[in-house]
C-alpha cells in the first residue's frame, strides 16, 4: 500500500504518534489516511509535512475550502490520483456542492487548454502584465 | 510576438471584430491582449475560446475572483509564463490583494510537494476516498 | 546561449565535424542550429542523439511532415520554448500550411483540456479500451 | 466509476440524451464510453465539450487519423492513461497500423529527451527561429 | 499487460533474443521486465533503448547508484508508475538505503514545491547564473 | 524582477534580515540570489522555505552535491528556468564537473524518454516491483 507500508497507529512511535494525535485532533476526526502512514516511516518528513499543511491549509486570507479548491487544480493539473481522490472528498467535506465541483473542472480543464494554445502561438507576454506590480496589501 | 504575429483590432477582419467587441463589453476595457491578438488568425479558434472562456469564468457557485485564482494555481504548475503573469494582473484587478497572493502560492508549493510525496511513496488511494462520492448537490 | 556556450563549426573536433557534416548532408542545409552546438560538449551525446533523430524523423509509415507535429504536440504539452520554435520552423520548411497549424494548435489545446476533465472527474477505463488490442500489422 | 458515478443512456435527461445520440450518430457506433458519461453530470460541459471535439476532430488540413495521433502524444506526455487507452483503441478503429503505432512512439518517446536536452543545457533559440514566422496560407 | 501484449523469452525472434540474452548478462539476473518484453514489438527500438540505456547507466564520472535516484527523480516528477516501481527496486539492488530513499524524497518534495514557487513570484534570473558557465572538465 | 520585486538587505525587516544572515552564513557566502528577495516580501514562507531546504540539503546519507544533482534532475523535468539556471551554478561550486554535468543531463534525457514508452505502451507494473518493499534500513 506504499514503499515500506502504513504505520498504523498502534504501531507508530512517540513522534509519530504525537502528530498523528495533533491530526486526529486538528481535523476532529478518527481517521489517519494512508498519505500520513506512508511517510511515517520518515518522522522528520511527517512532522514537518504536517506543520506546514496545517499552518498553509488554515483560514486566512483565504478560506480553507478555497484552499482545497485549488489544492485539486493542481494535482489535476499533476495527474495525482491519490492527492485528486483524497482533496476531492476533503473539499466535499468542507462544503464544495456539486455545482463548485462542476465550475472548479470546467476552470481547470479551460485553464490547460489556453495555458498550451498561449504557448503554441509562442505569444509574448504584454507589457503591461510584466512584474513587478503593485497591488494593494 | 506570436507565430504569425498579431492583429490589431483596426486590421481585423468582421468575425475578429466582432470577438474583439465582445470582450472590450464583457471585460469593461480598451485593451485587448496579445493571446487573443495572436489567435485571431484562427477566428474560429478565437470564437469557441472566447466565448467559452466568458461562459467558465462568469459569476456561478464560484466567483470570478476564485476562477482567477485557480487559473493562477495551474498555470504555474505548468509554468505557463504568459498566462500567469496575465491572471496575476487580472486577478489583482479583480480584488486579489498581496496577502491572498501570498497564500495561493503557499498553497500551490505545497500541493506540488505533497502531489510528488505521495507519488514517490507510491501511496494506495483510501477505500474512503475512491469514487464515486454521493455529496450534496 | 547555452551552459556551456556553442562549439561553432571551425573549432569542432574531427568527431563532433562528422555529426555536423552529417547533419548538413542530411538536411540539405547550410546550417547548424544552437541545439546541436550546444551538446556538442558531449560528443557521445551529440553523436547518439542525431543517429537516433535521423533514423526516427525518416520517412516510414507515418511520414516526416506528420512526425514534426507530432513533435512539436509534444513540445507544446511540455512547454519547451525552444523546441516549439524549432519545431514550428522546421514543420513549416516541410509543408504545413497556416491551416495545417491552426488545426494542430486546436487539436493539443483540446486534448489537454480533455486530459485533465478526464482525470478531476476520476474516470475508469472502459473494459473495451483496456489493453491488450490486436489491431492489423 | 468516476466521480459521481457513470449517467447510462436510459438515465439521461433530454439534454444529456440528444448530446449520447449525437455521438452515436456521427461515431457511427452503439457505445457512449465512459468519459461522456462521467461528465454528463454537467449538461453544459458536455454539451461544450462534445461540440468542440466533433468540429476540431473532423477532417480539415489534417485528416482524422493523424489527429488521433496528436492526441495521443498529447495524452502520453500528459501521463493520462484514460486518454491513451481510448485514444490508442480510436486511433486503431481509423486506420493506424502497428507498424504507424511504433514510429508514433518512437517519435514521442524521442521528443520527450531531446525537449529535456535543449532545457538542461540552457540552449537560446536560434534568431532564424524566432517568430512571427511568414509560412504560406 | 500492455498494448500488444509482452513478447516472452521462449517467443522472441532472434533479433529480440540476442537483446534479451544482452540484458540478462548484462544484469546478471535471470528476468527480463515487462517494459523490454513489451516493447520487443519494435525490435529497433527494443535494441536502441537497450543499448542507449546499458551506456548511460554504466559506472562513469556518476556512479550507477547515482543515476538510479535520478532516475526515480525523474520518473516521480512526471508521475510515471511503472517507472518508479522499477527504479525504486532497481535502486534498492544496487545499494540504496531506506535511509537514502527518504532523503532522495525529500529532495524531490522540496525541488518542485520551490520549483512553483520560483515560477509563481515570476523571479528573474541572477545575472551571475546566466549561461556560458565555466566550470572545472 | 519578480512579482513584487525584491527586497534588498538594507530593506529587509528583521525577521528577513535574520533569514538572509542565515543564508549568508550557512553559505558561506556575500550573496543572497533572487528566489529569496522576491519571497522575502512573505516571511513566513520565507523563513519555513529556506529552513526546510536548509535541512534537506545538508549532508546526511546523501551527500550535498548528489542532492544538487537531483534538483537539477527535477527542475529540468520541470522545466523551471530559474530553478535549473541557480542549481547549475550551484552545483559546479559544490564539484559537480562538466563529465558529470554530461552524465546528468544524459540521464534525464533517458529517463524522460523511456518514462514515455512505458506509458505509451500501456506497461502493466511486473509483480516483483510492487510494493511494500523490504529493503535494508
Amino acid at each position: 500500500m506504499s514503499t515500506f507500508g502504513l504505520i498504523e497507529y498502534q504501531d507508530a512511535n512517540p513522534e509519530v504518534k504525537a502528530v498523528y494525535d495533533d491530526i486526529l485532533t486538528t481535523r476532529k476526526t478518527d481517521y489517519i489516511n494512508n498519505f500520513w502512514k506512508a511517510i511515517a516511516h520518515d518522522p522528520s518528513l511527517l512532522k514537518r509535512t504536517w506543520e506546514s499543511l496545517k499552518a498553509i491549509m488554515a483560514p486566512g486570507a483565504l478560506d480553507p475550502l478555497t484552499k482545497e479548491l485549488l489544492y485539486i487544480a493542481v494535482s489535476v493539473t499533476n495527474n495525482c490520483q491519490y492527492c485528486i481522490a483524497s482533496h476531492t472528498t476533503s473539499a466535499f467535506s468542507k462544503g464544495m456542492t456539486q455545482e463548485m465541483f462542476k465550475e472548479l473542472q470546467q476552470v481547470i480543464g479551460m485553464a490547460n487548454a489556453t495555458n498550451k494554445l498561449v504557448t503554441g502561438y509562442q505569444v509574448a507576454v504584454d507589457q503591461r502584465f510584466q512584474p513587478p506590480l503593485n497591488p494593494p496589501k
